[in-house]
């Protein structure tokens, strides 16, 4: 074996493989239109580790809220590594006392694992409305199927923690109180298709900032 | 060109299509236990131009109930050779002041088509609570994203028909208010889950027929 | 609860999602290039309830032609919501003796609803060339795998009116005699590959404009 | 390290990968019913070398019948080894004159390289029926795309030889002729659907062995 | 509204819904044989919410052995809950000194979360070579394309404790030394096809149990 | 039927067409950012045939090198013919003791099919390593599932020909031992990773070009 045929040798092999690197991985470009399969890629000349990596889920996220929780995702918007490669992750934290609102993931399937604390979780299945729910602890995961309402309580005394990662690379979340009270969704259309009260409207509309 | 041959290229050229039947259709076999890509596929030789067609939309749906509206669905258990082709189809019959109340389909996009009277309809965008409605009029088309929270109301003095078409051969319906107050869903955890008055939800489970 | 925790509650929130929206809908952009998965996303805050309505298909095309009938397509290019959803429409106005000729739809499955008169529907299958067909009347559906050679016909004495949905934004249509006769596939070669005599072919590619 | 330990580690990684086999692979068991995704997978325990490597193709096909032409599959039915792979593979025997009549794979795309002899092929466009058609040599390779109406022909005066590849397992294969000649599908209808003329349809009906 | 009424709505509107549950969720039947799909679905009168909780990763597992590391997975075959939905979890204990060897997941990306300790972890490209690698940090998170070698190393002095995500619900594993060394791939094949030296090939074989 | 209505139906008919092409073919703009479903479409007013053919693989790859053996593919990125349609295709020339190195391909499965000459094949399952390895001859074939290691060996005493055909349209190339030895991967970490010995991880770098 000399250089040269080596050398031969890496072209013939290599040159096919020169743009196979969306196959490999496609790092979100934000700066260019999405596409109904993601966002166009990132030139790989200018792709780093960075590009796979995300710290932002490394710091507890602020509970001081309404929900006593938070919600830190690691969508492709954020970790634009993901892009094109159907997975994402999110950091769940909850205070005693702390609820994630009943919601829906529009565009994927998630698993919660336990990290700390006690998480009381469940969802609702759409054929029959049996609602399936188990008070989680320390190690144990749950499946969340794609769409369905589900929910997750802070059913201890300390703070819970938690990590729901998702078969998609922006699983959306659909928080069923934001769609109705949280926006301009007209009170009267929102009592005729959800049977509930005026006041009751008004009143969650008033604590969410909905408007009409 | 004789008999024989012509055999000869029969058997030759239709050898290998004589099992590709289930790329044509893949008629569901009800009987047998479903798959995550849908039911496995009934016998060709059992398999008729019947198994296409179905006349269980040809009838209005009772709208004598609570939303004064019907559904009923052309999916893969009512109608087996949508099964593995990712299609479906529904009625929708509004009386005057009939509502399909808030739903989401986990599965699939709609359109709908207006054939008779007017009706009222729109979806929530998760990203950012966005509500889209539009009043539509007979020929009127609306698409309807998959997972997203919609709805539809009868905005006229007549009834309404319309069709419901899906990308999925079983897109599943998840009723809000069903999912809420239909069920055995523990009251104090629907409320800590959607911030509802204890109040609200034990009235609308009084109607439903929830419990607990 | 006070004000500036619920703003950090919804920055909280809300931030992940700000970016979902594509997941949500991607309302097609045509002025950009397609992709194998449909057009580019139009930017979000440039989206309106009428992205998702279409009023094309209210008015009865055009039958005075050749077939007695018209296809008016709700298709991505029409109808840019429908743009990676997976779904779109079509309506189908057949006058007495109208036809939509043989045909396939490469890239979706079709289901057909009848909305007035009655058609004799039909599909051949590939693996056996069975050919499946049924007269259809008013609410009757019918499901046509995709990729399958199949047919419209107003088998009555009055106009047919029809709409075809589809399991994809833009289902294609290849009409085989078009394929054939209404282009400038060479003569000799449409007789080799279809056995069909010269004056057959020269005669229809008169009818249908086709040249060589 | 001593084996204790090993035997340990061996079971702790390999336990997780003990079902993971249909991951790998999932070679058909043609006794059980087909699904919309391939064959329930035959036991792991049972699979072969044997199960992943096909003979059928050494052998020409036999050209004498009236296409000088033959089709010898490897898909599914044949090679049960591709069963939810995505991959198949044909092979294509031309005699002098032979002709692969016009046709389309309705679930998969095709390429076809060219191994011995001439070939002229193409394929027709649907949005605007444009021919595409080449003269192939040996050693070239040509596309043709799901679902749309194609044909080879071999353009030479010795036999040629082919390969046509699939993205699929059972790409399907529908032949216009026999679609429309080969079977029971009404004279009438096949005239109303195709404008051909009563005597051209019968005349190759007779050729083909159709009824009606 | 009278009960009679409701009664007929419920009817009306759950009827098609009873057998949609498919579409919300398909529970692994292990006990049928697997599909390209997954395996079939449980009967949905036999699944618990039970189905949907896995508490197999509770426990660390156990590092005495060979690579001081253990992986304990949460895939179909462990948690039957996520079969059809896309989704799986892993949980990987390293010791100190711990290495989860060179390996590729051939049917899903990765997304590890480092829960405790530090992981030096690292991927390489396949269009050039390009190795990615960098040390995580408790609450970092790193992405892993499908099918691309990959590796994690306990870079610290303390145990690390990490979760790997999937978005499959069977992402296969081949760590390259159990594919080369731990089974009877003849020493001259493995020798011809990676140009390691046979004196290297067989101590690996004496250590990880393969034969020829 | 006169002109004006035939002129007239054509608009109608083919109106919805005009842009449907892209369902038809999607001929990659390799001048714009690739997407994760591939690269932007090509103008359909710019496509030829020639991009539908590809010439590239009609003369053997220079085996003059260290494997005696050459890849020579016909990817997305060298046909921009197959981009979206899930296909492509390499060529493989073999000289005497010729040999395709261990790989994976992480995107797409394979077929390969002997055209000259006998070729050892074979491939490693995950989930418990076993080795699936055949002598192939003129006109077999073989598929090797997406993701998993397999090899390729001019097993004759003569030149050896395949073709590979892939079930997708860039399914990548992971060379073992490019992937070890031909990058800057630090070799205490190949050491680290793969329990190879220092000494022969230094002597492979010395011939393929590795550093570190």
């Amino acid at each position: 074996m000399y250089l040269p045929s080596l050398f031969l040798f890496s072209l013939l092999v290599l040159t096919p493989i020169s743009t196979a690197l969306v196959q490999d991985f496609c790092v979100a470009d934000l700066s260019l239109s999405n596409t109904p399969s993601g966002y166009p890629c990132k030139k790989a000349s200018h792709v780093t580790e960075k590009d796979f990596v995300y710290h932002g889920l490394a710091a507890a996220g602020n509970t001081t809220n309404i929900i006593s929780a938070a919600v830190t995702p690691a969508f492709d918007a954020q970790f634009p590594g993901v892009n094109g490669l159907g997975v994402s992750i999110a950091r769940l934290d909850l205070a005693p006392g702390g609820v994630i609102p009943l919601h829906t993931h529009p565009a994927a399937s998630e698993i919660l694992v336990v990290i700390q604390g006690s998480i009381c979780a469940g969802f609702i299945s759409s054929f029959d409305n049996v609602i399936y729910f188990k008070t989680l602890f320390k190690g144990d995961v749950m499946v969340f199927p794609q769409g369905l309402l589900h929910f997750q309580i802070n059913s201890g005394k300390t703070p819970a923690l938690g990590f729901a990662s998702f078969g998609g690379q922006n699983p959306g979340l659909q928080i069923t109180d934001f769609a109705l009270f949280a926006n301009d969704f007209p009170t009267e259309l929102v009592a005729k298709t959800t049977f509930l009260d005026v006041a009751q409207i008004k009143k969650l509309k008033g604590v969410l900032g909905g408007k009409n």
